[in-house]
């Protein structure tokens, strides 16, 4: 079984490494999208998409060691909600699960023959004191690559 | 050093892993970028660009083991070669020297301050027979997303 | 004579039916666009152009029985106001006359040999309470293809 | 039951007129897709979308007199055979069935839950002398938009 | 009265500055536009247009020393010939008459108000054998951007 | 040594003229970018990239009477942050100093070889009663195109 999480990392903490680690006691391997990866030099979106592989990247290695069960592949966004499944199918290996918290994603994903599970995710700035919290709040969102 | 090759890999065959083996010899780590990750199902581009990682991917765990030395990145065209360089530069990690036989590949990157080299690559149809070529030949391709 | 009239239709209401029965009494057929064809999923934009041309076909079948004198054609955004016109001339049959309330449009168009005319529409929220207002309302939006 | 089909009817003629009387006595509604509609003013693609739905429409109210099971839609290429199923099953009403002789077409639809038939078609240029030909051939084409 | 020549000019040479200085006996001001400007580094488009630029501006105030009559402007292709009119139009100030040899742009111009005339060229490779030809040939090209 | 200065121009007033002027001091040649080129008839944008043109080169006109050293050329936006110092670079003649009080702006090309410079303004709306005020605000403004 094969799972797959996205997010735009702006910047990758480690709310989403815990989310990571989460996910890899429930799958083989993980496919984690950096999405919007065109997208950088703005205030929500500071980091370009090769600053957020790099973070995400070096993060893995020290943490996991081993690379062969984690895929990162960033993904540009196409703007177009009704293209957005297609286009992350065809451009990411084969999964089974998707992993999210954002409803459009959760959405979208539902009306294919993935399976879609929620993951906790642990808040960056408030990690110690509030603990588990769920991965992107849940706000609706109307663009998933922006999740 | 991180060294950076490019190609379509459409399908990504014995000539291109040992040319990754070669440059994993003269680099810390090495980015594989699938170019023209848009363009599948047509006779000279039959694989998306998730079965062409697939591909790659399952190669490389199967040969070499740990994949923390690798990154494997798609990237589409920008069927604009003056925005190729800065296209590939945004969308993956850091990266030193350039591989590449593609006469448009080599020019652009030669305007940089990334040093450019040759990998050898022993072409899939005539390996047994033929010994050591140069990767992706000499033609005078006139887009960088399609070598 | 032809008309044309331009909207997003999110969703097809009585007041939309209601101008179009009322610029059929005007014109010998009418081309109604679904604007912002590629949006969807969205809080503003929930349906697809697929199926807001299912509302707007069957609506039609139902109240008109005849379909030969109303032309229904999706339209997808160009996110340049200076193409416009020229995108929706060229996408969709000739038409003599626009029928719209966006100042934009009815600016637009005026540049042109088109003759532009304000439909009367019936508010849905307000159907009966408040009778006959002018269509798409006299906001000064700043896309045409958000009307 | 729902069927489709998709050409760019560059121009439209007996051939195709023949495809859809035919495909209307095994569906409820039939919907024709106006490929590459925004190819135009070349040697292979000489009318606009405007003036190819011109010539569909008008040729279907002189002979099927009812246009309530019908539908025209134009759609423009995405050059991206990977999206293009999910382009046009965004962009039209539901439907059952794709009717294609491309083999492109077929495949790509063959992936999804439609069924794909294939129907016939009297070509234009020997319309007399050689009697039912399939529609758009066999030809190996390797754009879907340019069917 | 204000002219428009547009070429791609890969590269600018001595046919394209006479058919320049003969328009500017015609017109008071001349726009030169510099087509495909997206397009360089490739065996039939090698310069950037910002290379192109460069000649152009050199040659001209060498050969006019006064440029107040002749505006340069780089505009990208559009890949959709119904809209390269209205594409132009909008991006640079207004003229009167088009210079074109370009059968395409002749006929694209021809369907607007603006007067379309054909200017004189010399040919660089046989300026001197052959005498005055026509500017960029009588070729169908079926793109406006290309010629 | 050539200036280069980047504005959207909606429109061109009194500042902007006073700028290039006081730039004219310090450099040989100055190209002028309107940039934003495809946005018009919007609220903040209401002129064409044709109708800003024209503003600025009779502007020039009237008060350099010289044109020999300024060079005005539009560019569309690229919604991409990290290709916009690559496609002004290769859209326009080869430039030395960049003068910009856009902070994106001079981030960016203080990542390349270009020196970076404050250009004064003086504001049109407080043309007379405050004095010299510096170009475009210091507002951290997320788009390099909308400057």
């Amino acid at each position: 079984m094969r799972g797959m999480i996205v997010g735009r990392f702006q910047p990758f903490h480690n709310g989403h490494l815990n989310a990571i680690k989460y996910i890899l006691n429930e799958v083989d391997d993980l496919i984690v999208i950096i999405a919007a990866s065109q997208q950088s030099h703005q205030p929500d979106n500071p980091f370009t998409a090769g600053e957020r592989y790099d973070m995400i990247h070096n993060t893995l290695v020290d943490e996991l060691k081993d690379l062969t069960r984690v895929i990162v592949i960033p993904a540009n966004d196409v703007k177009d909600n009704g293209l957005w499944v297609a286009h992350i199918t065809r451009l990411v290996p084969k999964f089974d699960i998707v992993y999210t918290n954002n409803p459009l994603t959760e959405h979208l994903f539902s009306l294919t023959d993935k399976e879609v599970r929620r993951p906790p995710l642990y808040e960056r700035e408030d990690y110690n004191a509030k603990g588990q919290k769920r991965m992107e709040g849940t706000s609706s969102k109307s663009s998933c690559g922006s999740d």
